[in-house]
Order: structure tokens, then C-alpha cells, then sequence
């Protein structure tokens, strides 16, 4: 099982720069003073596309080999993983194709076709996705991009947590929030390759704790019908995330949806900066349980702004 | 009358610079397509307290004699003023007194208590503002802090202005919205101070044209009965910042309350920041308007990100 390494977190940040923000670090004395420590935010949500996953998308399809992105790139998602995708396939002039059910939000179909990818359009059910995915390959020989359980893509998400680690030394924990893993798990990698010491903290929906029980039971358990407000967490970890996370996390905090949307609107007002439900998770997670972050230096990713603005859960 | 000079706004940056935020300058690949050209977006809604004035109040507050300073600091202000300068008085650790109007929006008043200030409300006219402040002003003897028409406070806005164009050199074009005139004037003096080809845009809501109106007329007219959802840009020029303005820019452009709508939700939806209306109405002025900004490298000031998030425009 291949795991990627500080040095891979390093070689996608040099082959990725040209092509991505490095999104600034934000702080916020209001939230300090609640939170009773030093927040430094690094804030994924003004990345390209809104999302973290821009990163790890681009990552993986600059390391295809020319033949192997001949024919593009292909994948099934609802949502942030097909706009990145689309994003990162448009960077290397190469064709998108995107199986995406017709629950999909309107904002999220519509940045992915924004970028150039083309949609094909499924019932909402795992069967028919993973389907429509083994056609649209079968007809267009595209490369597949996992959304997490991909080494070149774990090395990518990691790049966020490099530049934190980077522009802010010294940092006692670093948050990030955790789904299938793949974000927590380049986060752990660069962080920990970088500075040893800093503890590492997985912040969970209560409604999607798949990884908090797997840490817990020590195999990778998937989520059972999960449900949160965070709809960027909803999938469950893989072998390999489940490996990186069990080495490397100190621990994992779940945290209600109330706790989510109150977490969430606060980084709305005081910081000013539009984060989705997911990004909020490691805050409510900071604001609900005691884990030695008192008057610590703590670094936290905001890993996405993708919100149907007029849908708001306020 | 004193206009501060480009060696005034550097003075402020150098005296200021540990208080506030050296705020990021954001860019949006997707924006800049629809536009038609490179927007820089210097983020002051990023800024402390949510908007510029605390660069401009900050600065007045850290002018002032000790002797000044020693009874505090006052205004009248129903809001982003009001927080400004209770957060410089925090800062240099003296009293604020501000008179609030209780029409105040809920959000501003705790802003403003919760940096310390001492709120005296008053009945929502400017005569009971002035009334209320005069009574403070008797009995505390604290300073007065005005909130544009004061050589300190444009000199502490055009701070960010000069950051702007410092971290993106050659600017075509620089836009800001204009109220009172004091972010545009402070812009205007920092922007040309560094690079006399620059060419300086204002950008005011067609409700509340007075701006537009005196540099039309070659005399500063005041707004009658301004109505805007923008509403950090009620106010009118003063002779001071009209003498700038009337130097400096190139044009007004006016924009209808729609196009602000459209604009403030196009900057949420694709940048990921809070804006408060005002910051929407230079992109709006942009997207309405050709005033040679095809393909050219424009700077815009988003002035602020105070905005109740339960009540959005849309």
C-alpha cells in the first residue's frame, strides 16, 4: 500500500505552485479570546475552485504520465471533488468526464461544467455512480481520480498543511476535519514530517463518525447511513487513510450538527470569510471538548466555501 | 485645510502596522473572466473589526498627545466608525464614548460594546447624534474622532492602498467605494504617491450620489434623503475630501441597488468572503461600466464584511 512521504508532500507543492493559491493564514483576535488560544487558520476555502481539493485533483493528474492523460480524466461525485477534478483536468488541457447524480447541488454542477468537464448525469445511488463511471471509461478510456484513496492525492491535500506549518512554526495541534481521510491524512504527513511534536486532532460529524469509531476498533468501519449538515464528510476512510490516521492522530472529536452550524456561523461573522458546514467542524470541535488546545498554538484548515448561498442552515 | 501627503499614509503604515491586520490581496480566475480583465482584490473586509476604518482610526487614536488621549476618545456613529474607534481606543488602552443611534443594527452594537466602548444611545436624527455627542464630549472631555473628515483618518485609510499597490505593482486602474469620501481619498493620495499613471475610480450607489453629483457641479453637494442598501455610503463628501477627489479621480461611476445585490452575492459565491454591500458597488461599477478597463490590471478595495447574516439581500 503506497503512503506518501514529506518529501512526496514537497515534490507536489513544487508541481502544483504554478497552478493553485497559496491561500493565506487568517487570524481572528474575537475567536482567540472564545477559544482561549491562538488560532491560525489556513484558509482553503479561497482556494481555487473553494475547495481544498483543487490541490490534490491538480496533483494527480500533472503526475500522468502523456499517455495516460490522453484520453482525461474520469470520476463519480456530487460535488467537490468534480469541480476540482474539472479544474485540474482544464490546467492540463486535457478532457473531464464527471458521473454525477441528479441530487447534485445546482452550484456544484454548475462550477464543475464551468471548468469544461462533461457531466454525465446518474440516479443518486452508489450502484448507479459506480456504473455510469464503468461506461464513461469503458467509451473514453479517461484515467480515474479517487477522491482520497490516492497517493497523489493525499500528497496534494498535504500541501495545505505545509505552507500552514511554514508560515506558522511552532504550532501545539493542528484540526482538520475528516471524511474519507484524504485531507487529515496529507495534513498528518507534512505536518508531523515538518515538526514531530505537533499533536494532530480529527474533528467529525457525530452523525458520520465512521473514522472515530474505526480509530476507536482499530479496522477501518465504514459509515452506516450517515448524516450531517457537513456534506463533505459523508464518505468513510480506506485502508490506506485509516493507516495514516491510526500512526499519526492524537485523537478524534465528534461534534453535533448544532455545534457544526454555530461553529460555522461564527467563522461567518467574526472572521468574514464564506466556509461550508465541513470547514467548521475542527472549531465546534476546539469549542465543545478539552483536549490540552488551552492557550495552545493552533493551527486549523478551512478546507472549503461551497454553500448554496440562498440555503443557508440559519 | 490639510491633506495628508503619500509621506503621511507611510508614517500612518509605519505607526499602525502592529494593530491591524496586513490584510491579503485576493484574485479569482472565474471574476476576472466574466469582467474582462485582473482584478486584485485587497480584502480590508478581512481587517480588524471586519472593515478599514480601524486603519484610519487606529491612526487618529495613536496621533493624539497623551494629554489628547487621557480622557478618551468619541463619536457618533451607528456603525462601522463606532467599532473602528472602539477598537483603537482599546488599543491605546483608553476610554471610548459613542453615541448610537438605536436604530443601530444589532450586530454593530455588540461589536462596538464588545471592544469595550461605552454606548450612550440616542433617537435616530442627526440633531440627536450631534446633541448626544456635544453632551458626552461636556461631560468626559474625550476627543473627537470624526470618521472621515480628519487629515489622520484618510492618511490611516490609504494604508491599505499603499499595501495594494506595493504587493501589485502596475496598476492600470484603482477603484474604491465612495461614502464619505475618506477610503477614497486616502486610496486616491497612496495610489498616486507611488505611481502617478494609475488611473482612480470611485464608485458610489446611485441612491446616494452626492459624490457624483459635486464633481459634476465643481462644489461639494450634500445627499438629500440617500437610500442604499449600502450602508456604510449614506454619508457626504466635506470640503476636505472633496478637494481630493476633485484632484484625483479619473470618475464616478454610479451603480443601481440591483447591480449591488448581484455583485456583493457574485463575491460570496466565487471568492468565498463576506462583503458588506459597500464593498460590492466598485465590482458592480465594473461590470455596469466601460471605462477602459478591458484587459487592464485593476485594484479594488473590498471596504468591509459587517453584514446580519439572517437579513442578506437575496
Amino acid at each position: 500500500m503506497d503512503i506518501p512521504t514529506l518529501a512526496d508532500v514537497r515534490a507536489a507543492a513544487e508541481r502544483i505552485r504554478p497552478h493553485v493559491h497559496r491561500t493565506p493564514v487568517l487570524t481572528c483576535a474575537t475567536l482567540d479570546r472564545i477559544v482561549g488560544c491562538e488560532l491560525f487558520f489556513k484558509a482553503e476555502n479561497l482556494q481555487r475552485a473553494g475547495v481544498f481539493k483543487a490541490r490534490g485533483a491538480t496533483h494527480a493528474v500533472l503526475s500522468l504520465s502523456p499517455e495516460q492523460a490522453a484520453a482525461g480524466v474520469a470520476t463519480h461525485s456530487s460535488g467537490n471533488h468534480a469541480a476540482a477534478l474539472a479544474l485540474a483536468a482544464s490546467i492540463r488541457g486535457v478532457p473531464a468526464h464527471v458521473v454525477m447524480p441528479t441530487s447534485a447541488p445546482p452550484v456544484k454542477r454548475a462550477a464543475t461544467s464551468g471548468y469544461g468537464a462533461q457531466i454525465t448525469p446518474c440516479a443518486p445511488t452508489l450502484r448507479a455512480r459506480e456504473d455510469g463511471l464503468a461506461r464513461v471509461v469503458a467509451r473514453t478510456g479517461a484515467h480515474v481520480v479517487h477522491p482520497y484513496d490516492d497517493p497523489r492525492v493525499i500528497a496534494g491535500q498535504g500541501t495545505a498543511a505545509l505552507e500552514l506549518v511554514e508560515a506558522v512554526p511552532d504550532l501545539d495541534l493542528v484540526l482538520a476535519p475528516v471524511g474519507g481521510g484524504g485531507l487529515m491524512s496529507g495534513t498528518a504527513i507534512a505536518t508531523h514530517g515538518v515538526s514531530a511534536r505537533t499533536r494532530l486532532v480529527g474533528a467529525e460529524p457525530a452523525g458520520a463518525d465512521d473514522a472515530f469509531r474505526s480509530l476507536q476498533q482499530g479496522l477501518p468501519l465504514p459509515s452506516v447511513n450517515p448524516r450531517t449538515v457537513a456534506d463533505g464528510l459523508l464518505t468513510s476512510l480506506s485502508e490506506r487513510t485509516f493507516t495514516v490516521l491510526s500512526t499519526h492522530l492524537d485523537r478524534i472529536v465528534t461534534v453535533e450538527e448544532e455545534a457544526i452550524v454555530t461553529a460555522m456561523r461564527m467563522i461567518w461573522e467574526r472572521m468574514k470569510v464564506v466556509v461550508e458546514p465541513s470547514s467548521a467542524v475542527p472549531l465546534a470541535a476546539l469549542l465543545q471538548a478539552d483536549f490540552g488546545q488551552r492557550d495552545a498554538r493552533v493551527g486549523v484548515i478551512l478546507s472549503g466555501g461551497n454553500v448554496q448561498l440562498d440555503q443557508l442552515p440559519w
